[in-house]
């Protein structure tokens, strides 16, 4: 498989707006977007860093996937996510490598990329995003 | 402050060998340096992504930093590092911010660069080391 960059490292966070003036305050930084994914219950923001970007990610109701990370762990780091250049065909080498796939089948995510999540449990607990940039 | 890029994100692993040889195995990936830092209890390898890095820090001993995290968590994202220009810059101003540092004083890191460490309690539950990259 070819990983064209380290697309984004994700942090989960309460509320996006505090997160954003605290990345501010420190760090000089602003977002480059900010979008909603109702799909998956989520208002993220982008901040480029360099060649790559820190996203925050932020519920919006309780039953999101980041709202229960954040009930079991707290603001913190989780996932990361590398840009290939063919989706479906890294999604074929990890499941012909026996590893452990969220999404089977490519879908779309922010800015309208399609991406898939692998779990975990395939590569060193890390919640690991692929994203076929366009 | 000045970020010029996001320099690595670190992943505890327990066996660093078996880790290499995973990723390598799911995305195609070799390092391109592996380091034993004494200091800190832990060898170290860096897989370059693209304009980014992905550390892979493994125990040295029971007692190191590293190993304790592994008890507490497993494997998993451990923490974020940010390339700046002027690291005694960075942390005057973290400090003025009233930021929580781990590292007052610049210290000397991986690849014999300059490093400092913040809490994960300054910056949404993220431990993110500052490295002012020779």
């Amino acid at each position: 498989m070819l990983l064209l960059n380290l697309d984004h490292v994700a942090v989960a966070v309460r509320v996006l707006d505090e997160a954003l003036a605290l990345f501010s305050r420190l760090y000089g930084v602003s977002p480059s977007s900010r979008e909603v994914i109702e799909a998956d219950g989520v208002e993220e923001a982008m901040i480029l860093v360099g060649g790559s970007q820190v996203q925050l990610l932020a519920p919006r109701h309780p039953d999101s996937p980041v709202a229960r990370f954040l009930a079991r762990h707290g603001e913190g780091l989780h996932h990361i996510a590398f840009a290939v250049p063919d989706l479906d065909a890294a999604l074929a080498h990890l499941a012909s490598e026996g590893a452990e796939l969220i999404d089977r089948e490519p879908r779309r995510g922010g800015g309208d990329n399609r991406i898939a999540f692998v779990h975990p449990r395939a590569c060193a607990g890390v919640l690991t995003e692929l994203v076929e940039v366009r």
